[in-house]
């Protein structure tokens, strides 16, 4: 599957950078709700502990995950979906290949 | 100052160990409460990352600080009165000798 070679139009690189904008949001937003219950819960030492090296994981991952270059925005994508950020709804407007790219991409991943 | 020398009786040291303890306690207390904090006013993903980056600071500083061997128990004793987790009326106790060092070190330290 050639995904790096894929040509995107203005129009479906305007969506795309949309979705991405709305999963990381939405990730953002959950994650802020996590970290306040898991606060809410610190008892001692180990709970604080455990907390930065989750916050730690989570800062990787999404440091790393929103990359927008055209080389990668169908793994990207790809990802997102998987993980349930974005649905395939909202990248309505994308040629169906591209589609059927990030789904194939979700079952892979 | 030769504060890596000086002997310690068991009554010493379990004063000395016991401050440890209690200003741990205080400590990991007031940074559980801080954190509570900072996760109630949690808005964005930057607010998420200062306080991953307060607790990696935060972790650097505990690990190290809390040092019991009799080489390093003046010093660790000075930095904890000196941060306010302890106080010396609950090193007494010590012999007058090592109060005094403790107090001098809290002024260079």
């Amino acid at each position: 599957m050639q995904v790096s070679q894929v040509q995107w139009s203005d129009q479906e690189t305007a969506i795309a950078e949309s979705a991405l904008r709305t999963a990381h949001q939405r990730e953002i937003s959950a994650l802020v709700q996590t970290v306040r219950d898991r606060a809410t819960h610190l008892q001692q030492v180990d709970d604080i502990w455990h907390l930065h090296d989750f916050l730690s994981a989570r800062r990787f991952d999404i440091d790393g995950k929103y990359d927008s270059r055209a080389s990668e925005i169908l793994f990207v994508l790809s990802k997102l979906v998987k993980e349930g950020w974005v649905s395939l709804d909202e990248l309505s407007g994308l040629e169906a290949g591209k589609l059927a790219k990030i789904t194939a991409l979700t079952r892979v991943l």
